[in-house]
Parts: C-alpha cells; structure tokens; sequence
C-alpha cells in the first residue's frame, strides 16, 4: 500500500482545527534533536476539519465524530504508522473505542500531559482550560488525581466563557485576541489558587508562545507535551522547544488591567 | 481506500524540510478565509524528511529523489486528493516526471510565484534566493522571463553563501541566525538593482515574517504563493495572511551593519 522509502512511523489526526495542528507539526519540528532533514521524524498529518464538532456531541450525547476518527485510524494505520496522535483534547472522549480499532498505539493527550506536568511540578494545584466537552469527558480530572495532582477549576463563570471565547478566536483566525483571553483565564485560574494552569485544548497551544507575563505561573502546553511524548515513544532525541514563533500585539492592544482581578467582575 | 467522510481534496509532499512544510501548512491555514473548521480545506500532508538531498543530486546529476517523490505522488492520488502541492521549490526539478504519472493536478510553485509576483509588481527586476540544485534545474529562470520579469542574479559569491547558510540555519532550527543571513542576502540583492526579492526556498519562508526592514525591497514568499494557489485552484476564498508568527531575536543580535553594503566585502 505504501512504498517503504515513505513510510510513515508517525501518523497525526489534524484539522481539528487547522491552526491547532500546524502548531503541532511546528512544535514536533522544534522538539525533535535535529540538525539535517532526514533526522527528523517521518510522518502523515491527515486534516479532517469537515469532522463534527466535538464538544458539540460531547454535550449533545451523541458520537457523530466517532466514525470518521474511526476512519482516520484506519486510513493511518493503513499507511503502516507506528503510533497515532491527535492533538485535539476533545476528541480524546472516544479513545478507547479508536484505541480498540488500531494496529497502531495512539499516544493518549493526557498521559502526556502529566508526563510534562511532572516535568516541572511534584504536587500542587492545576487549573484546566479546556473546551466544554473535555470537561464533561473528564480524562484530566481522572489522570491529574491519579497522578497526585490537585485539580483547581474556578467555579468563576467568566473563566469558561474566556476560555471558550479564546477557542473561538483561534478557530476564526484571531490569535492575538485569544492571547488577550487566555491571559484573563489565567488570572482568574491564579487567583483561585492555582499553581500551574493546563492548556487542555490545542487551539490554546496556538497562543502559547505568545501569552504576555504570566506572573509565574506555570503554563503547560498540550500540544508541545503530546509532541514530545510521540518522539520519545518513538526514540528520536528531544529537546526544549526554544525560539517558537509569536504574533505580535499592536501597542495599546493589551488586556488593561492585567494581574488586576479586582476589575474582572 | 479511504472513506468519503474523511477525504482529503489537498495533498502535500512535505518534510522537504520539515519546518518549511509546518510554515506552509500554517499559511495555508491563514489565507484561507474562514472562521470556523469546516470552512478550511481538507488535505493530508505526507511528510517525508526520509528523502535524499533534491540540491546533492541535482549537482551530481542523478535522480535519487525521484522514484520516493514518484511514491508520494502515487500514495496522495490514492488517497483522493484532487490537487498536489510540493512545498520544496528544488523537488520541482523533476516536475514533469511527476506530473506525468498524477491523476491529481501538481500545482507548480513557479506558477504560484509568478501569480503571486503579478499581484505587486507589473515588470521590474527580481532577484532569486533559492538553492543551488533550483538555480541549475532553471525553472524560476524560464518562468521568471516569459512573465516579462527581469532576472537579477548577483555575481558576488556572498550572496549565494548567505542564502545557503540561510537555509541550512533553518533546516538546524536556527531560525534568528537564518533570518540575519537572509537579511544580507536581500542586502547585496538590493544593491545590485533588485526591485524585488524571491525566497525561492520554503526554508526562508520559515524566516519571512521574522526579516526586519527590507528598505522597501518586494518579498515573496513562495510558501504563501504556493499556499494561495492551491486554496484559488479548489475553490476556497483567501485572505492576506495576517499576524504571521514571528521569531523574536535577542537585543543585539541583528546584523550589526545593517543597510550599510559597503562593509559586506
């Protein structure tokens, strides 16, 4: 089906959005030990932004997605790949019935998570922004608990609709925007305690390298930890994702009050 | 082969290096207008970084590359594609070859370019940034002269060395670095009577929103042309690409005699 002097050993779920999986892509380059082209992994990135939304079905209680990440399995496993990944958190909702159905070991987003977590934090409090149907899904309370972590999510109804809002934003093109409401999410996920705060959905990923002081809290970022567990996985060297790429804010642009909560309300 | 729910309309031979392919992948996804997943354009990139060196063989005169770039095109048609892009302007040496054995259409990124030239300019001369395998292969040479374009190949051996360190820093992941030779590379190409300055490699692309002042010298970019190409050929509406992410360089790490040709001997 495939010749072997192409071969895939990495095949990657994208589109889901788009801007979240070039970020994957880039982030997986910058990772990886490398110095010539051909030290880098091979890889497919099939793009399926036509799926249904996630978080959509999540909450509708249906599995609208689940059959076409079902064919985008078999599609990569068809093409001889050696792991799966897919860097978008919501999707992760139907992991065990994908995992089920492939040759290929898909790289769980969560144990990733918490092998980057673990990284830089022993123990503490971490706040989750996520999408809606992640939370609902609930595979980053059950793994972060397991793994000793404390979960901290702001009963603050502005921090969802901030997070929401800047998912948004990524998806339609505005990423500057969605720094500036990733940041409130952070001061909020701050001021209720939180010693790190998760980037539990890739479009999040997108503005990472772009978020202003974030007074020290520590920011983990999904799609850079999904990357670097593919490549151990895989046993390409890695290394720390230095010099990743920002969008710049024009001047004035800044979220006013930053680090001042007391004006959030 | 591949179930309808998934298919992708775009296929593209990428890791040629791998940074270029994530640089396009993420233009790709910022021409496109759009707002929401849906609106983007399915596509599956094969990314093969695996490949022998385009420019080593193009100089020996041998055509390693082309039975695995022949495999990708044959594996992208079998996926359902309806277009091929290369985001690699030196693997197009051997575009005829492939062309001639793709049910897909290949859109050429000497094409794209000469499009993506017309926009700005009517005539004038361009100077070529690209490697040394492009320059022999001559198809930015044909194409640049039948569009009524005047070619500026700067006779001083820097230019050629600052565009091969150029690409080579980007293929090592040194962005910043790569940005700076490119930035000399302008430098002697404007000082030789250059209206206009092609990044006839996608590796610069990689650095084209990191360039600091061009002195008012046109850019192009053949990763965003190849990218608006494939999106205007299948249909989809484009947009200028805006906040394009950039590599910030440390304090003093510029070019120190930056506009001042006369030190460059």
């Amino acid at each position: 089906m495939i010749d072997d002097s192409i071969r895939p050993q990495l095949g990657i779920i994208g589109g889901l959005g788009p801007l979240a999986s070039a970020d994957f892509y880039f982030k997986l380059t910058r990772i990886t030990q490398a110095f010539r082209d051909n030290e880098h992994v091979p890889a497919v990135i099939l793009s399926v932004p036509q799926l249904p939304d996630r978080t959509e079905a999540i909450l509708a209680g249906h599995d609208g997605p689940l059959a076409p990440l079902k064919a985008a399995v078999s599609t990569l496993n068809a093409l001889g790949v050696a792991c799966v990944a897919m860097p978008c958190n919501t999707a992760h909702h139907w992991y065990d019935q994908l995992a089920a159905n492939s040759r290929a070991e898909i790289i769980h987003i969560g144990d990733a998570v918490v092998a980057e977590t673990r990284r830089s934090l022993e123990r503490g409090r971490v706040a989750v922004l996520a999408t809606q149907g992640t939370l609902v899904s609930g595979f980053y309370q059950d793994r972060m608990s397991a793994a000793g972590f404390e979960l901290c999510l702001p009963a603050n109804t502005e921090f969802q609709a901030c997070v929401d809002s800047a998912i948004s934003l990524v998806k339609a093109g505005s990423i500057v925007d969605a720094a500036v409401e990733t940041e409130r999410a952070l001061d909020i996920a701050q001021a209720t305690g939180a010693d790190a705060a998760l980037l539990g959905c890739t479009e999040l990923s997108v503005v990472a390298a772009s978020l202003n002081d974030v007074n020290g809290l520590l920011v983990i970022d999904s799609n850079a930890a999904l990357a670097r567990a593919c490549l151990t996985r895989l046993g390409f060297g890695t290394q720390e994702a230095r010099g990743l790429p920002t969008v710049s804010r024009p001047p004035g642009h800044d979220w006013p009050m930053r680090g001042s909560l007391a004006v959030l309300a």
